[in-house]
């Protein structure tokens, strides 16, 4: 109990909490495997999932994940990402600390693009495979998730090994991803489709609600939106900006904070990405103004 | 460990077991930041899921779910349903105690339905969303799921707050899908497909073990079933009423009891909802008779 | 804390943690009535999963997804696996401990085929349902999974019983499928196809790497891969034998071993099973050599 209270006082120290996530899907015993190794160091943890259908090999939606769900986690809270097409060629492994308190363990190899930019990094550290690989698992070149990342987020986790014992201290730079960052020019918005919100097929961009307000722009007003996809426009169109999604009739665009305050825009009760073909990523861009 | 012997002896205290509902999926990061939010809250808790596979604004399906489930649980486990279409419209976010001394927390839009019929409701209240939202949360206007109902969970799971701090005390009437109740009429039994076994493509009525025996229908008995979507005949067929899937040949349609004691429909290592096309939810009927 | 301790210091306790796999897929509320059921036993429980997306009834596949995770979790742990065809019909169920410590709770229909080769049997037991079947669910016939297996998973793991109270022991033989086992025949390597790598479409063999230095075949070695369903051959061809993926160019194939250390074929970034249909299971083999 006291152990806990000690916690609580010192923002950044380890909760216990390990969150899992990767591309592995859940149909096989990877993920599964993982948290056996992580047991095994303590168990004491806590597990959680971020998700395991990040798309195969794509880091962009990785990084993404991340940055959406890291800060809804205590400070302490150590988290292990392996989106890994690099596997076995040069790519450093490494632990970020960001400037909030958290720790990701990840191939170093664009997944900690988002996470480094909007949380800011605290420490960067690459993981020493001399002491935080799994005993007897020297054999096995393709299971770096199991038996480097997953135990060493364990060790780190459950206090094991602190955060300078992960390995030598880096630069504070990490590889990262190129994008159309969120700019008003000319009285116009310009920012990515940072992602699908794929279960129900809304649009969501990295242009946020300080730039929004920037450029005049307040509930109730009417947006024109173009979709380009690397640099060719595939959608336009007008739509309310809007609280509320049930202020629309069924099947009609809007305009809409997500809960990340970001602009997006959906179909009330439909697919936005489906219906115009839209997708997200590093190739995708829109602009956006006032339509008077 | 003495905290603990009291709740035990404490019937519907609450356990610190929260388990969560969703149609959100599993490909994002929403569920997941639901549970980092409940983390905040307390490290205590033990978090689980019912399911996040709802098929998206299926409030009937939700319903269905939670009194498929609830029961299993020990009496002080708190739910969170988040299946939400009118989220930003007027409907109430309220907590149901049961009799059976469960919680659910969720919006009062039909998701209560089955569980007020079947377990009872021993308290309703209406969450103070003053008191029972996440600081700083107070811009986002379209993820209730994470900033009320996960939130408000996590409170009253972890004895942060009691039934009775959630907010103001409502009459014990909760929002209602009408649907198809179980009779029994001139011989015939009527019913409702209360929801199909997607997994195995099985149909499932609500007509409950009693009142089939009220109907004189026992093992071994051939049943004469006919199914309608909005009072049209869709389906019609005999079949044997048996205790086991292993005594008709494979494909070979058959009558069961489900895990829950109501009567079911089936192919052997076959798929009835598919071959025969039908589906669940308040649109969907059937009558039953033996087959004399 | 005591009580920790002394289980660490015998290997083969139960350690509190408990692991779910079944067919049954997350779309319903089966596995969580399961997970509710072990709360109820004990809420100290650690409750994990394997995988629930097994293929309906696909035992080989359960076989499979068992003797690739269970090593990785601690001695003591216990598994409760249910894909169960033959459910209602005689099959026992039972528990096996390993030789290894770990449990496992399943019916004995061929589920333990694989465990019971690799990591040995020490001990198996046939579950005596008067006394480890949850109370009140003697008129269920149909759902064994959480009535009898999740309930003696929970009771076992959670110490309430010990191994030997679970029920009378049996012989140490379980139900086997046939299948063609790993050998050298003629500087020939002969196996069958274990798994796919269902993710990424890559294709396991059960060939062991002990096998392989046996045949003298060695990393940049050029191997001739043909494939068999049920002895037809449905591909050959050359790629070359590799310590990582990166080595290959995109869409190229590759030989190498997965992270159980056995012979698997990939194309790098592209599915080797869809490309050239190839399947898993005991109907599948291969026979490998050197191409010189």
């Amino acid at each position: 109990m006291l152990l806990f209270l000690s916690f609580g006082s010192v923002a950044c120290a380890q909760n216990k909490i390990l969150v899992f996530q990767s591309d592995f899907g859940l149909k096989d015993g990877a993920v599964s495997a993982m948290k056996g190794v992580a047991m095994g160091v303590s168990t004491d943890l806590k597990l959680f999932d971020l998700t395991h259908e990040i798309p195969a090999y794509n880091i962009w939606e990785a990084a993404y994940r991340l940055v959406q769900t890291v800060p809804y986690y205590p400070a302490g809270t150590v988290f292990v990402s392996v989106v890994d097409p690099g596997v076995g060629t040069e790519r450093k492994s490494v632990v970020l600390k960001t400037k909030t308190g958290q720790f990701i363990v990840t191939p170093d190899n664009g997944t900690l693009t988002l996470v480094a930019e909007e949380l800011g990094m605290a420490g960067l550290r690459q993981i020493d495979e001399a002491i935080n690989r799994r005993s007897n698992s020297g054999q096995s070149y393709t299971f770096h998730g199991r038996d480097v990342y997953a135990y060493t987020g364990a060790r780190l986790a459950s206090g094991t090994i602190t955060f300078e014992q992960v390995g030598a201290a880096l630069p504070l730079a990490v590889v990262t991803i190129p994008y159309q960052k969120a700019v008003l020019e000319n009285g116009k918005l310009k920012g990515n489709i940072a992602i699908l919100d794929v279960q129900y097929g809304n649009v969501w961009t990295n242009i946020s609600q300080q730039l929004l307000k920037k450029a005049g722009i307040k509930y109730g007003d009417v947006l024109l939106l173009s979709v380009f996809h690397n640099g060719k426009q595939v959608y336009q169109g007008d739509m309310p900006f809007l609280e509320t999604f049930g202020a629309v009739a069924t099947g009609k665009p809007l305009a809409y904070f997500n809960s990340l305050m970001q602009l997006s825009f959906a179909l009330n009760q439909g697919s936005f990405a489906n219906t115009y073909k839209v997708g997200s990523g590093q190739e995708w861009s829109v602009t956006v103004s006032q339509n008077r």
